[in-house]
């Protein structure tokens, strides 16, 4: 038996997420269908965490054990011929079998984009979040300044979240703006429920005054969720990339 | 009666092209339904261009003659709320009665995309042409700078078209990579039924050594449509941009 670590590609609006959940298509369960398609054997997924519903990745590593011969590009052609249009393997290395992706994984990086014309975008519909009024990025980019560093972030985690630890490390936050569209990039070592999405639901409101710069820093301080942003649709939000080991 | 230029974006992939034919949702007969919807009146809209079925537009610009008083904002806004999601207005002028938007235009800018991956990216599935062979950019930008020029491409155009005059002039052609994903971007003032299609066919098959920079060069002296590549799917097609007037 060997353990395989898979990347993939998937378009999120395609599926209710990545977890296996009953009467629902998710990334997991049609992987898991593929892979018992391609070598006969059903196979449990483990992924490096859980998007959402409609939540894209352009890197997503999940691992499953198997004791299928093919490697390499073999093993990923066979696997995308079983595998839906939305989603897609791009990479596969055997891995130590007690190699686990999720914790393994020493950070991750998220983009979320929104298209800031005032006109809705055809061509990014489902792919970022609308909002026509004109959003200022430098104040933006300021107050994501102020989310680096190690922190806890209780006050940017959905409630229903059973993890107990909500300190993280965020190592880059940033507001970029390329003409109408303007991006949040943000890497961390770990990413709490909806973590990105309240992040960015905090800066808009910081940009449109409804909350500033010393809510944010209270948020920060004191874990209450109600002085943070609401949490910003799940369209936007792109797994951008999974970093493994120190040299990536 | 005032004749309004209105410029829209639009996800190729939701329409049979943009020209009105029966049976078939197409650009301008949804365009047409909005209008109507929005004005009441019924008014025949005219594009610069028949894109093909599956080719999507950045920019796009049509006109049509309405007494409605809408303007700005408020036109394009409305017009919006009755258009699908796969197609958007975002600017409206006022032009000249006798102003056509095929005619008036200098140039148009296509971008043709190519994913040269080993698998196939989800999220770039109908909006780029997926090779997975991996191409010489290179090769092709050589070979691409050929077309640049005032030439007859007569062997660039697909039977059935009715034009007669198959002199162009082509301000760029250019091949660029970025990573994975190869760009095809030509500038011209006008072009023929399939031209850009027939174009990005032949430098893919320069690429691969199917057909040399010679049969190119014979190609565009003796307008034979053999000695030219294969046509490419319309997947990778956008119409990037229209020109008009001096200044753009």
């Amino acid at each position: 038996m060997t353990r395989l670590l898979l990347t993939l590609r998937y378009n999120g609006a395609a599926f209710h997420g990545w977890q296996v959940q009953p009467n629902a298509v998710t990334v997991q369960s049609t992987l898991q269908d593929a892979i018992e398609q391609l070598t006969g054997v059903r196979s449990g997924v483990i992924g490096c965490s859980r998007t959402d519903a409609g939540v894209s990745a352009e890197m997503f590593c999940c691992t499953f054990d198997t004791e299928c011969p093919l490697r390499g590009e073999k093993l990923l052609a066979g696997l995308n011929a079983h595998l839906p249009r939305e989603v897609a393997a791009y990479a596969v290395t055997e891995v130590a079998p007690d190699f686990h992706p999720r914790y393994a994984a020493r950070g991750k990086r998220y983009v979320y984009r929104i298209w800031n014309g005032r006109q809705r975008h055809p061509l990014w519909e489902g792919r970022a979040w609308h909002i026509n009024r004109s959003l200022d990025e430098k104040r933006m980019n300021a107050a994501a300044d102020l989310l680096c560093g190690t922190h806890d972030f209780a006050a940017f985690c959905s409630a229903g979240s059973a993890v107990e630890d909500t300190i993280r490390t965020v190592s880059r936050a940033e507001v970029t703006r390329d003409g109408d569209m303007v991006t949040f990039t943000v890497e961390a070592d770990g990413f709490l429920y909806n973590m990105v999405r309240i992040m960015v639901g905090t800066l808009v409101e910081i940009s449109e005054g409804r909350l500033t710069e010393s809510d944010l820093t209270a948020a920060l301080r004191t874990g209450n969720r109600e002085l943070a942003g609401r949490t910003a649709p799940p369209d936007g939000l792109i797994l951008a990339r999974v970093f493994y080991g120190e040299g990536e």
